[in-house]
């Protein structure tokens, strides 16, 4: 049995994390942490575990004692003091916020504002998107768990940009995600009577995502790619809908092809029949990703649909993926839940 | 292995039958019938089954040949001739309709508008609720699967009325569940404008579920139990919260002790601490029962909140739950999901 | 033309007041107060406003001195000094919270821990629904403006009691509320990842409405009358639905037609024929309420579905009802919006 | 008084032009058509009505017959021939279809697979948004009044083209609508089960709306312009958002003073303060557009928010904004109500 620790397993993140594990036959949560929390039972915060699980928050530290793969739910800039304790003791450390994300710590300063304070270990950090680093995932130690934005948009592009279709290195990503992405924290935003019945773009232009999307676009097209991004929020609790839009050369037919034979080995990712379009209805509950394909024939713009539950491809069950392939694991294990429909 | 079929697999009783056990341990879904989608795929009318599930809508007669275990999501009055062909075959048979749920033929015909043609066959049918009739389910062949709402109201009665502790012999139960419970046939009041911030109470003191109702608690409280029950039509997906009402002359503390004795070893069934109130919130997408116990003082009048997934221990789980009992598995395989709280 | 002001603007009653006054052909709004507020434009707060309306929070006294009508939306506790100050100055005041409800001062110590500091003012106090006190209202300088649940089931039971035509004098009140209700206040509750696709009993027996419910009704039945009130939290922005138990010995179609030459001329009170059930949809955005009826004749239980809209004939609309009534203007004006049926 | 009348009263967007009609204080009235709802009463199928309007629907010619300006909300093609009629009798005749919104017959045959019949009639048709053409809307007898896409897109964009502040003639157009948009009729996507908690693109790149915005779009830039438009279905009951995607060479500062100095005369066009996303909660139940505007400083892309009610000033309010410049009455009368913000 691996032994798992969440670090920050109060905020949704940290706790769906925690949420999906206890369903997962290789592995047992032994301690949870949640500072503004400590003492308190899981079930006092999220009465879904009520009789179910009797973990209590306990102090960060004793989480990383106790678990040889700890698991971080925390604001930006806190996760590298727990990075560096858990490779200090050979520990494995999965970051699910943005500390390990960006490679270029230029970036990380002008949109997190701040800095890497212990440069050597941000060199083992893997970005944690198996379908495009599974291999690197595998021997990894620090993963940075990918936004979830990004990994709608890098699934999106993927086929297109590696395979260099795309007729313009500019690209538009129309963004729309439940409020959960928001997170625990009340805000007049998120407030039930503001969000129901509503919907707005926000943070456009200049969402701190974008350099994220931009590193994994440039890597894939293997040139700079910069992209125009700007997310929404939905009155739905869960599930990010990106919609893209990219110049192309090649017609949607040979497109569709290339996304198929892209995708045919792997179990999370769905390209859908032409004519279908991605809901993230049918991916909501799963770790799955639906792709949707569309042309504009009269201008040669490819629209791309990529859908995803933002708390689990997203962020939790990535995370677990993760973990199967840094154990050796089969990669669905615990993650092979089909989603309602209705 | 064990194999189940699913007839009336394109309903959404059926579907998510299926949905639930391709993640069951110890059962295979060897065929699922629809007639109206004869020869599609599951995936053609519910999208998460899209490349995760290959199964194709085949004849009723064909699934009941492949199966051992066969569970119908039928109208009223079309499960007894597949019941009987179960049963001359020596098949299990679980009917997710009201076909087998009344004992006396009387209150079909009244509520149904229907007969039991074949009588005998009648004589075999148990009333699945596992946290009542668990021993006869163990011995069971022909399961009456109960409806959402009576789940929902016997859970939340069954220790008052089987430690007869009403004071009173009429009691009134107002519930409400989401429109899953409608089903997947199109009608004005499942539009999604109509339904959308909307709330209204329907067939009020005329709902079919009454008899069935009447029915267990009668029997737990081993005299006639009358009840006005009044259903609402909720604007959420999913999750079935019953308000009860009801006169008795214990105090709140002794009831509330006798609550969490009668449920201490019951896996699915969860009496709240007291001061706590019962939410669909943290049942939905599990095979829970969330229970509240609150008192008027001023009247004596308990009321109780009882809350289920109406999908799950309303349907679909609850159908497993008896499953597993009839063979002999622990009643919580494939069944241990924790909800997501958010 | 009226010179309207309100106090505690920057809340939801106080602002909805300020909504509706800004479409009254006889009435001006002079001032508005917010204590929390003050120098911002009503347009920071509610952006609907934006380039419509250029009022700014000012202080109450300000309000008080300026306007002919004081609105006031504070908490408990807060507006009998406001209350005292127009009675001084000649000024009528509509009290839309709870502080000119109760007649019996005992009853406001109870549920409010609070007292009546100036006990002739209180003599003074005409409570506001104007289908029961229309000609008091009339005379009126101070108005407490009833609570919205109050104001559901007061329109539901004036007939049956009213008429001696229940059979018992304690009733069963099952009330549902959209979120409005619970105010501009973040609360863990309203969060909306919490209240959507949730739903809820709170305060169950213990909701500090009842007293006043139990004052009006047996005002109008002419003899104690006592509820069991169990309100609910529905995740839809507006509307109430009250579904109300009482027993009777009088037959379905007598009591229908009772209800309707009781409400025969009311403009905003409407009996819907029999078979219909009351549903919020038809009545939010409107000064309307919608009652239902309906029978369990194997109990003589007779159910009332009565709903309204929580913020206007729940608050804002009545209070202007009750202002058109003390002007002496036809008590519709401003009032006569049809509702969208989607 | 204006004598109205409507054809196809009993669909969404010819019900809404009757609702809002009812408040109009110089309008009445006089008959309402709908062919399948012959002899009902309105409130038979819209009970916000129920005992606040008596009208019942008649033929499609006694309407014409009794008003002296007809709106019409039909399926496509079926306008022409009432139009005609209008026109010889000289009433007044207001589209609410896309019968006469594009000038260039080509179009119509493209993407409406119809044709012009009386091509005289359509020399006469004005493209009915106020905004842009309100001189000539003055003059006109048949107006097609714009759909609800186009009304935000083109309002979104008329500062900009008709300054020619563009750098590109192509646009991307990412917009989202509440599903009254998509009408009465019952379909599988509008199910509540499917709409509630999803999110998706439909007819991407291939909406019917496409040409009418490229047609106005064209017009006020003075050459070809040419858009990528996809639109969303939002799980709310009203309200489109499109954002806004095109390539610039000015400053953000410089275009928002040009904005603001476009509308600055408009009643219903409010550009927000920088810095401000809009959002359609907040003119929901209005007659309101609020614009705001956002830059990419990394690639001067102007991104454009621009939200509108789809029933109202996407529809019925603006049938009746021209209704009112045909009559020569303040173009606001009967629209001035404000939204509630919550």
């Amino acid at each position: 049995m691996i032994k798992a620790g969440i670090i920050g397993a109060s905020g949704y993140a940290g706790n769906e994390t925690l949420r999906l594990l206890l369903s997962h036959p290789n592995c047992e949560v032994v301690a949870v942490g949640g500072r503004s929390a400590l003492g308190q039972k899981v079930s006092d915060l999220y009465p879904s575990y009520y009789e179910h699980c009797d973990l209590t928050f306990v102090s960060d530290e004793e989480v990383i004692e106790k678990a040889d793969i700890i698991f971080a739910g925390l604001p930006s800039g806190l996760s590298e003091k727990y990075a560096k304790m858990c490779d200090e003791q050979g520990k494995k450390f999965v970051d699910l916020g943005a500390d390990f994300r960006l490679h270029n710590e230029e970036d990380y300063k002008e949109w997190y504002k701040g800095e890497y304070k212990d440069k050597d270990l941000h060199q083992k950090q893997v970005y944690g998107l198996p379908e495009l680093h599974r291999d690197a995932i595998k021997q990894a130690s620090i993963i940075g768990n990918p936004g979830c934005y990004p990994t709608s948009v890098c699934l999106g592009l993927y086929p297109l940009l590696s395979h260099h279709l795309n007729a313009s290195d500019h690209i538009i990503i129309n963004s729309a995600s439940g409020t959960t992405g928001a997170g625990k924290k009340l805000t007049e935003d998120t407030h039930f009577t503001k969000t129901n019945e509503s919907f707005h773009p926000y943070k456009a232009g200049n969402h701190r995502h974008t350099p994220e999307i931009e590193q994994e676009l440039s890597l894939m097209a293997d040139k700079k790619v910069t992209v125009t991004f700007v997310p929404h929020l939905l009155p739905v609790n869960r599930g990010i809908v990106s919609t893209i839009y990219v110049k192309v050369d090649k017609d949607l037919d040979e497109i569709y092809k290339i996304y198929k034979e892209t995708y045919q080995n792997e179990r999370f990712v769905h390209v859908l029949p032409l004519g279908k379009n991605a809901d993230l209805k049918f991916v909501t509950y799963t770790n799955d990703c639906h792709i949707s394909l569309h042309m504009d024939e009269r201008d040669h713009t490819l629209i791309i649909a990529s859908t995803i539950d933002n708390m689990i491809k997203g962020t939790a069950g990535q995370a677990i993926q993760n973990m199967n392939l840094m154990y050796g694991l089969p990669e669905e294990t615990g993650l092979q839940m089909v989603g309602p429909s209705f």
